[in-house]
């Protein structure tokens, strides 16, 4: 992401940070209180600040990924809506999610037998530990498998019809991430699924980004997913405020799922209910109008 | 609004124009290609500017109040979810509103027989009519009246009963609007509505101002409004890029509406359909939590 103005601070505004969406000729800025830490790592650069009011900020490549006040909205619905759709979701993939968030969620559903998680960048999950704790908490839970490797790799050398869930909880389609949106990817999930299998991409905001979201459901219908569908949900610190996650369904639907077990689930959420699930498995217009002419 | 850094341009960055939000310690920068318009009515300052990507903008005191590629979000949930609730909505009241977009949607719907709009300030209007022309190619409907006077008053003098759904599209609780989350003109509009009737109030951002939208709902509890909603929705341009307008309704509930209607509306719209006003009605967890200690 490049930097541009009005992004950088001058001596007197030193405490700000910004992310500049070029494209849209727009800038989501936080005040922060320090830069807590910073590594380059052989993939990218990742910095933590303290902020005023958000907790712990962390930065990608001068993107803004997640803060303490509201990750939770995008782990949740990245992980609950598919978790409660499959009958059965015993083996789960997760592909990026390095902050381990989406694991934590996912961990919570006690049918859940294995998730191996596949990030590319060590240091994402090290710099989670260290300044967002509470999204490791269940990092050792002997059912999660922590693995630090190529997710294109993973996926595309993984048995047929092994997983039930695979959630792609990726930065933007630029850098490390841009494999992950690709349609040979995409068609390596399909195949990984088994019957009933659910596929969870992020598919960025389709106020700035409609192009992704248009790609990511062409290479879902191509890869040969019954049913697809783009959950859109509010995410203050992600350009536009607002983003999707994509579900796609092999051999089996998406207008249903557990409700009776939405309803009763045995741990609290903060975003995700029976509701906004319901709710999300329609699209604004304007949305399901760009998505049906893929 | 405070202007605070980052929002203001040096000469290298004269192009960008910002809303911070100090209590929140975050801003959201627009990139303007010129300043259009401005003027200083009695009430407040109105300015107008061209972006790069969002069309037009229209400021006031600092606050960004609309921009023309997204508008359409917050004027159809201000006004759809409740008009296709009410059985027979005829007389409709909308405070506020100058610019005119929620009027134009109302009266899209083809049973409304009388729109009386009174926004305190004839220059939003006019600004309106100048620079979101779309916004107010209905102002010449028979059915429709537009008044320039002080809301508040307005409300207090109306005949019991006389109404059937009054919107309130303000902006936000400080300066003109203030007093459109006041518990007395909340009362008044429970006195002015019919059995059955409904009012909807912009009820600011859950993120960013969980106070307003507890004290909105407190008001419309003790007015005696029978069930009251918070309806979420993503607005780009608002601080946290969503926002909720607050559905209340006397001597009746919430929970369903016209869902045929809905799905046979008589009009194209680009974010409202059905299953996004069904969504709607059930507020995420931590909105649900919020509102259930008021």
């Amino acid at each position: 992401m490049t930097r541009l103005t009005p992004s950088l601070p001058t001596t007197q505004n030193s405490a700000w940070i910004s992310e500049t969406i070029p494209h849209m000729g727009a800038a989501f800025s936080l005040k922060t209180t320090q830069k807590l830490d910073e590594i380059q790592s052989p993939f990218q650069n990742i910095a933590i600040y303290a902020t005023e009011h958000w907790g712990n900020l962390m930065v990608i490549d001068d993107a803004f990924m997640l803060t303490s006040l509201e990750n939770f909205v995008y782990h949740e619905m990245l992980s609950h809506p598919a978790l409660f759709t499959h009958p059965t979701p015993k083996d789960v993939v997760i592909i990026g999610g390095g902050d381990c968030g989406t694991l934590s969620e996912v961990l919570k559903h006690p049918g859940v037998e294995n998730v191996t998680q596949i990030d590319i960048d060590e240091q994402v999950t090290r710099m989670a530990e260290k300044w967002f704790p509470e999204l490791c908490a269940r990092n050792a839970d002997p059912r999660a498998e922590l693995r630090f490797d190529d997710g294109i790799k993973f996926m595309r050398e993984a048995a047929d019809a092994s997983a039930d869930i695979i959630i792609v909880d990726s930065t933007d389609p630029i850098g490390p991430g841009e494999g992950l949106f690709g349609a040979a990817f995409i068609a390596d999930c399909y195949r990984v699924l088994r019957t009933g299998g659910i596929m969870v991409s992020q598919s960025e905001s389709p106020f700035y980004h409609m192009d992704v979201l248009q790609n990511v459901h062409r290479a879902m219908l191509h890869a040969g997913f019954a049913d697809r569908r783009a959950l859109l949900f509010p995410q203050p610190v992600y350009p536009g405020g607002s983003i999707t996650c994509t579900l796609a369904r092999k051999d089996a639907n998406l207008n249903s799922f557990r409700t009776d077990d939405a309803l009763n689930k045995t741990f609290p959420t903060r975003y995700y209910n029976a509701g906004t699930h319901q709710g999300a498995l329609t699209p604004p217009e304007f949305v399901r109008e760009a998505l049906s002419i893929i």
